[in-house]
């Protein structure tokens, strides 16, 4: 267990060039043991259930993330309300539960603890700036009480909204990251991924790239498009990624929301751990160091980052101890055929078959009539 | 929590006609988690990571379970050395350990404990009846010693062993449940599984079924096989069966290990809960009385199980307090799109895309040269 | 151009141990050339668009068929007449026209005619055996007038009215050839593959076998039914082979008809000139000597047979002066990844892509509900 | 028949407004029918097999083609020569022979004949201007000679050549096509759709379009790309379509040369009849006036795009006498289930399964690591 204060910070690392590997999205993976429910999407888990939270923690860190994320999603009063289930927990009492929660267990490894806010209804249905921003700065209370390592401005469909996230976290000091969940084609007003990062960083964002939404394919391409704009505006940022545990290649510009599949159908499109480790490969050699995940995220899919990273950062997670390397562990398997898998080359080459042959294997997305054109005209029956 | 003996045992509950609900398979649920290697298999986290053991019963218990196996998979001390890795406990305190956990979860809720023993490394290297039965006695010792509930023999692919198990676990005078590993075309001496099923209710064995292996679908078909037999001989019986996760329509008789897939690249595999209520039915309708689930299960599997039978059982189990009733929690949505996925209708008749075009729907199982032919035989280009 | 008279007849080629290879189906081939009407399926093009079906004729002897079947398919006046469109022409002149084309290409060189009847109205419509049998005879008289070399009762999907052709085509002397259109589970009332055939052999064909209805995996699989059958019945026969030339691994035993692509969308499915060398080595290893096809056969499929046998047969067809071994035509391609497919191993293990992401790789057949129940209970979600 | 001079123009029909229905390719459809060779891909049947070339024709005119196109690709002597193999028959006789066979079936009907070139291995190696061009004048002596109607530059990969060849054409004072055989993307060289369009409409082309290497619905869109480039360049022309009948979704700029599949595995590729009325449509409404098709096409697509387009058109082609409008013709079958499919709305919405579980949906292009490398940047696994 890391001392208090002995650890470094999040800008220390990445200016050091070192890789911090991110966390797993809390929602879809807690929705699935059982303490989160699909639809409202609220995290009183974090109060009624600590234990299933504090393990979820554990097994991330365990498998080697950097960074723990409170579990504060959609956390705050109104949208609590909203949702229309009465709590028996206020707002206050989740937020401060969830940093608590995140705070134990970074402590228990070298780990951050990060706060985060993200896209209000409040935007959506046209508040005024001043409002917005209300709302931000009464999430952050908490964060700044708890005393966070430093905060995330994450899942923004709309980069205006983002920003005023990103200045209202500026506010506290801390070091702040922002991550839209858009596209290679922009954010909802069409904004590119490069003049939304350039805002980002003008806004005062240290970090900045994608989240959620899309596959890690998509995201890796659309913080690359970031990174262009930036560099091309002559400014300097750290970029991070943290997309789906889903292949999602038929997306419209809405993401994974729009497929048919969302969110109780989506296990074919799971990526496999050798998906992962490509993944992780191909963000770091897009000069991304912060690399992590969203919805779908398990455990052994950051495990999967950190494994394949292990040569440039130095070192294996704790989980490695229960994982032989490129599928070793099949080694002394008493079928020679599937001793014949413990190598990289099968693993990396598998095309993995669904077992579902009345299946596709593309949709088409749901949405709005014009976004059904647009996609059509890129696919073929 | 129940009272200790004020619980129904599992013979009282299935000859009063209720429904029990097994639990999921521990060791690909904690693999993904990072507390246990693939290829050996063991299961040494019970001792080593007791918190992340415990909280896998807990949200099986919370999902519905009606019974805690114990986590003693492969837990014999001879298993444990010849995996190769170094043992920072014995095999008499990793079963000591996963029958205090199961214990502990169980008696939080109205779940029975099962420990279990299976197929040996002696059987399959022609040792005699005598000392396979003298590693299943000692196995079984710690059972009696923590006093489990019942017994199970699973994992079975020769009857004949399966046969010497039940033979010995009846001398605890414990309840005895026995299942095979088998599909449709019997065990692997071509024994029918009318006839295997016969054979194990001679035994002694007072449930009788399939775990592993297979689908959902292949299991309830050959347990309706065993069903078949035993009435055909004019026995009774009770019935189980605790399948697969994953699809597997292209199984040889060997089952999903000959799957190229097996064991790190299944996802696209993995049921949803609509094709695990699916399945709920079929075996409801099959006669069985013992559902449950094996490798891949997740607690959210389990729910559906659950779910699908509430009806029947007239009630939820607490898990439901997080998941709305066919996709209904969408129902507040905001894109109407997904609202319009709040219905039964929409999410039984859906066929989920896998996002891989890259990929196969089917897969030629690996396996010795005539397995391959056969497979071959049935399939098409 | 062989002179009348010189050519071997069929059984002389079979008893000699010769391969006989058939030709394509016409009504299927000539609905694409934009002559025969999809529904009726009718075959008034042999005398309305007689070059049309004399092109059709020499394709598939160029490609290497030893048999020309008359296109007299459908070819009663009863059935011309209830197909609903006034006809130019009487059934008489029909089956006069398509005899003359059959002969005509068919002396061009070393091809014999075969004249055929298949199931009749009559006999759903449970007409007597007289009635039924007065309609064969009717319908031969024109290939006894016009002297074909050999007569087949092909399409049949009861063994019983199959029996009843063969018993009137015996009266004319000629050989007899008798294929029914089932799988493996046998004819609709349910006899065997194996029965059906000693009773074709009794009724006295001397070639018994399989056409349309199901792919060419599941014709040659039936086929060695029928043949394990005969030979366990102590009887002798030929066999032969006429399957469809689309994959049909999801049909219920009444075939092709029930996919949900039947008649208009079967594309995807069309084998490949390497699927069809394939089934004629499987079909050859069977035991199978006249090996031919049906529905969706063009001539180059026809071709692919004869060129896989060729090593047996001793010679190619003439068409093959416009094929290269094994796509040996691409080895002077101006791209070496092009020229790098000039070989067979590249060919037959290529798994060819459908160009389709949202098509499944399967069908669920329509059909009565408990044909549905059957299919269903066989395959996987 | 129609008396020579009494046909309009290429360029009246579509100054008037008129829908011009091209051909298909005749490469592919003769190699099926066993008369040109893969590989070479040379059209000595016109002089070898005229009867197969003529029925073809024929095939074509009844489907509801207006022009027909002589069967002369690749009829240069130097390529006849260096395809390897030895030649009964002069350049010259060929090229004779295939104009001849053109007129004759198009003097049957009311159609145009077209003579056409393509690109040559001379610009390829880098030859001069004056070079390219004496092979195009050598090429078109013979259609002057002929006095066929038009002529049509087609197949080329680079604008350049494309603007040396209607160069060239310009020089007969006949109205000339010019198609390129490129994507979205532009031409080898990577100059725009657009661009490539302006150059050769400033080239004196009167109509400009895509044929060959790609699907329908990527020439439909490389079309309008290059209708906007014409327009906002204040030109005027007319515009064609000659696609493939292939699903290409996953093709590089190169085409369907670099799938995996090209040329001998591409059938589950194929088009339906209900895939191309789609095509017709949408090529309509972009504008397109010259609807065609090139390798893959039977006459049953050209018919399907005369019968979507025949509303329009008011009047249907000869072939429609043997085809019931959107499967109409299923209305009399003995099955209700079959009779069931005979709507429009069941044969649009159907998702045709391949038959082929085994086989992927997507496949990855072959070609040098460049292209493969884009191509995979806009894919997933």
């Amino acid at each position: 267990m890391a001392p208090a204060g002995a650890k470094k910070g999040i800008l220390e690392r990445l200016d050091a060039g070192e890789i911090v590997v991110g966390d797993g999205g809390f929602v879809f993976a807690l929705e699935k043991r059982g303490y989160v429910k699909a639809g409202p999407w609220t995290p009183e888990a974090a109060a009624e259930h600590p234990e299933a939270v504090r393990q979820l923690h554990r097994e991330f860190l365990r498998a080697g993330s950097n960074v723990m994320q409170t579990f504060t999603f959609y956390a705050s009063d109104d949208k609590l309300e909203n949702r229309g289930h009465t709590q028996r927990f206020t707002g206050q009492q989740i937020n401060e539960a969830a940093c608590d929660l995140a705070k134990e267990v970074a402590n228990e490894g070298d780990a951050l603890v990060a706060g985060g806010v993200s896209q209000t209804p409040s935007y959506l249905s046209c508040k005024s700036e001043n409002d917005v921003k209300a709302i931000f700065k009464k999430q952050i209370d908490v964060f700044v009480k708890k005393d966070v390592d430093f905060l995330i401005a994450e899942y923004f469909e709309h980069v205006e909204e983002a920003e005023w996230a990103v200045q209202v976290l500026k506010t506290t000091g801390k070091p702040v990251a922002a991550t839209l969940c858009i596209g290679p084609e922009g954010d909802l007003n069409g904004v590119s991924p490069g003049d939304c990062a350039v805002r980002l960083v003008k806004a005062g964002a240290q970090i900045v790239g994608i989240n959620c939404h899309f596959d890690p394919e998509t995201c890796v391409k659309t913080v690359k498009l970031m990174k262009e704009g930036v560099e091309k505006a002559g400014l300097k940022a750290h970029y991070m990624s943290q997309p789906l545990a889903y292949h999602t290649p038929d997306c419209n510009c809405q993401g994974f929301i729009d497929l048919p599949e969302f969110p109780f159908s989506l296990e074919p499109r799971i990526l496999t751990r050798w998906d992962m480790q490509k993944y992780a490969r191909e963000a770091y050699n897009a000069g991304i160091r912060y690399i992590g995940g969203c919805c779908g995220f398990e455990p052994y899919h950051v495990r999967a980052l950190a494994e394949e990273l292990a040569p440039e950062r130095g070192f294996l997670p704790a989980g490695s101890e229960k994982h032989g390397n490129w599928g070793s562990g099949l080694e002394m398997h008493t079928k020679p055929w599937v001793r014949a898998r413990a190598r990289r080359d099968y693993w990396e080459k598998l095309k993995p078959a669904s077992g579902r042959p009345f299946c596709p294997s593309m949709a088409m997305p749901d949405g709005p009539f014009l976004l059904r054109l647009l996609s059509h005209a890129d696919t073929s029956n």
